[in-house]
């Protein structure tokens, strides 16, 4: 009784939920219910679930999500950074990233329109970044309007955060947020994010749900902007996915077209390339698209669908280790152009009012040479006769 | 005595002030003094006042105090957002509006400057909100630099606020908050805001006072923004002022010109209307403006003085519920065009060092068919044979 | 023990640090290692170092350091504002000045490029900002986009704040705060700012290192821009410094050159007169400059190199007192022009990969006419046969 006396109410409440028996949903944030647990934990038989409130520097009051599982993933997700990915980990492996931010930077210290739209630059460190869903790309000046790189998402702190372990076989654990673009008089699209994680597997999901709340339809955007770089981005790895079409996103990256796939280790004065592709899918639109390291035992594949993700943009970053060693695979609605462009050649799409959205994608850590040969054949089985057409041009001008 | 060893020193400070018979102010919050208190709450006989402090998504850090009296109002108003006022209600009907953006926004995540000067619309929910002082209107670059949305005031935390209960009859309750905009070489405009309600009433008053605390003149502009929904407004709903002239905002509101004192239902792609009001006042310069119902049962009305706010903008926004269904009462200094039309046609005004300014306004809710019928009489008196001038055209072109 | 019941775990923490004979070293704030003691306290002997967590209106979160000596000076300083000096006193004399903005600004509540990037002016009232490093001056908008006003680093809140206390006589005290420019692509300075003062003493030091954490090389600039007001401040008053050139800022300062070293009161509609200086130094490159008191006995030094710090503004604000009666001694590697103007004429440098450059200055309180006189004495010394020439017109236009 006495050991009691100095825990705090939140930390009550959380005992309390963990200690019922079939109590598996906890609320971490409900801005209408005005709940926020701030530091929390759980624990169950072969994971952990904590979330820690960040301090000082640009980093105050950001929050941090980590699920570690026994032999499974360690992954990590900011709710205060619009729920993105901050690292996955497993087997030895490291996905994400080092950017020279280092800091999660709480969105209250960034400003996205400065440097011309560029701000969003202050705080990129992430293994996967929603980059949309009211606008994404490039920054533009269009109507007189700063349409920031690659849109508000990422940068709106969740409204809603919640996890759910299920009572049933394989016990997946769902970590949800809500994202909500709402503006008066200019949008209203929320996006329930999801990440699904089964303790002990190598494999993680992302299943978001944008809706439109509004009563006008609204144009999208999406880029699930994913970021990888060493152990498996190295001098002679390689990216694969079967694609019907590469082109070169500007007259920088011509130059680096014949070597597309392939990958340098890290290059002073590299800068970026950026390729547009045309992935193929089988029979129900599904697709893959992967990192493998040289020796063919490392790699990371996002699967997604073309129906829901249409585009795929490949970001070849291998410029210095402190500079940001790092290649991002971005299954997408859109190319990496500005919102101009990209409704000019007809790549913005609409919701309409009440409808909802899906956006899966599945992301595995493969740790073995066989693993890596599964996905291999699995993309050369997709791809099969298909050529890939190599545009020399890029299909627009900033 | 062990029930005390786990009250924090916040909550004992409270209670030591509340159970003082004749301590009767409460400083909430004081930059000077680095008073902040923080969740507090206080009772009395008849009322009660309760200050929260909001958490997760973008309302991390906003404080709301709001104040319940036993048979009269609730109202709630926000300190982190100027001491804007959420919503009042009573008697069955709710003064306010359903916004699409539903977080108390802290400033920290708004940007005034984004959307070439529209970001104030990535908070804007509020019943009542102060648009000024330094400057207000529509958004527009002159001299360089954005004028953004409706200015800075309502996107200021107050520096200082304080509830004083009367000690006499009838135990009048004042919260006051401080709102500086304070810039080096640019402005020192600070407003003392102040909400008078006197529980078990149907009636709060808003006191303002606008002081200049430069050496120099300066420009200041003020915009009362009173926004209202259902149950009053509805179709059927009518607006009723006092006026000698109305013309319409823009080309838009020219279509509406013949009914501009009527409302429609929730109607889509209605957007907006806009109408510039002159309203005539009595001798002493007090006027009133009122929104009632079909029925005429229900109903708002706003007293105030035209020497303090000559002009008078009506906001009719009946688009559909999700969109955003209210119309603003707005009593100001100037109408809702930029800052350079305002100066141009002479309605920016001056505010000399040292001087005060005070702007008081009345909020009566009506929720009886004898009250309406009151305030339509009271109106209809100040009118007289004034005849209304409705011009055809606009007064100016954005 | 049941004392120590309700100590937090932080305090907890701080006790056993002072309490260990020969831990002299405290962090206070380390964002890799998500340490944050927020209200914190130390004292010695002759000395106690405070930091508090300033709350309420725009100062929301501000922590705020306090140095106090027994005989010598108090210095405040604020981690969140870049380690910023709020201000120094002692024997009576107090360094620094009375601006309009009173709170001690959180940057969460700044955009510096609002007003066509002088957003800073929100948040301006410090005794010693630095002004850089990846950029300062007057605003200017270059390569679209807006360089806003003094840089970037001044609204940065310190990523690593530590003190540490020699256990060897003087027994100095040092606070350091580092200060991130980290953009991905855009830059990667990082500046390890140290305040050192020994209790008891009327000087102090700043000693900053300014490292280029990417691989590739940056330009960089700098300005220490140190305000300084009543009581040395006054009618009559007067700067002194060895220099070899001055010249007006710009069109207004012309009036001014005739009187350029001496100062007026407080004078309504001054505004601000700024001359660019050419400091000497003596073989070693030291040099000084220093703001005396009318009857000569009391006053500020500022000692700095010119290898480091080539360039000095004068910054004569000798406005009313509540518009901010101030002057700037500010030595910097470029004057206040914007950095088109100031890379135009050669005076922003460049920091290669991995080099780090030190700045370090000196301040000192004189409180005698005896000090004074050594200080006169000093410069002279320096000045020498050297003549001063005076530029009659601006060496650039804005």
């Amino acid at each position: 009784m006495k050991y009691t006396k100095l825990i705090t109410s939140a930390a009550f409440f959380i005992m309390l939920t963990t200690t019922l028996a079939h109590a598996k949903t906890y609320i971490l944030t409900d801005t209408e219910q005005n709940i926020d647990l701030g530091a929390w934990k759980v624990s169950g038989p072969n994971y952990s679930i904590e979330q820690r409130v960040l301090r000082g520097g640009k980093q105050e009051g950001t929050k941090v999500i980590t699920l570690t599982s026994d032999h499974g993933l360690t992954i990590a997700l900011s709710p205060t950074r619009g729920m993105g990915l901050l690292y996955a980990k497993g087997q030895g492996i490291h996905l994400g990233w080092s950017s020279p931010v280092k800091e999660i930077v709480n969105p209250s210290y960034i400003q996205l329109d400065s440097r011309n739209g560029l701000g969003w630059l202050d705080g990129f460190n992430e293994m996967m970044v929603r980059c949309g869903y009211e606008w994404t790309g490039h920054p533009v000046v269009a109507d007189g309007q700063i349409y920031s790189l690659h849109g508000k998402a990422q940068n709106t702190p969740a409204s809603y955060v919640a996890i759910h372990i299920d009572d049933k076989a394989p016990y997946a654990i769902h970590i949800k947020g809500l994202i909500k673009e709402s503006t008066f008089k200019k949008s209203d699209l929320q996006t329930m994010t999801e990440l699904v994680y089964v303790p002990g597997e190598s494999t993680f999901k992302i299943h978001d749900v944008l809706t439109n709340h509004a009563d006008y339809p609204h144009d999208y955007q999406i880029i699930y902007h994913s970021n990888f770089s060493q152990p498996i981005l190295e001098d002679g790895a390689k990216f694969i996915a079967p694609v019907s079409e590469v082109s070169p996103f500007n007259d920088y990256a011509i130059k680096g077209l014949e070597t597309w796939s392939k990958y340098l280790g890290p290059t002073k004065n590299f800068d970026e390339m950026v390729f547009n592709l045309k992935p193929i899918a089988d029979a129900q639109g599904n697709t893959l698209a992967a990192l493998i390291n040289k020796a063919g035992d490392k790699g990371v594949s996002i699967a997604f669908n073309t129906a829901q993700l249409p585009v795929l943009t490949l970001w070849k970053n291998t410029d210095t280790l402190k500079q940001g060693y790092v290649t991002g695979i971005e299954p997408g609605t859109s190319y990496a152009y500005p919102v101009t462009i990209e409704r000019a050649q007809n790549r913005v799409k609409q919701i309409q009012p009440n409808q909802s959205i899906d956006f899966e994608l599945t992301y595995s850590l493969l740790s073995s040479a066989q693993q890596v040969k599964a996905t291999e054949q699995r993309i050369a089985q997709i791809q099969g006769n298909h050529k890939i057409n190599q545009l020399k041009t890029p299909i627009a001008k900033e």
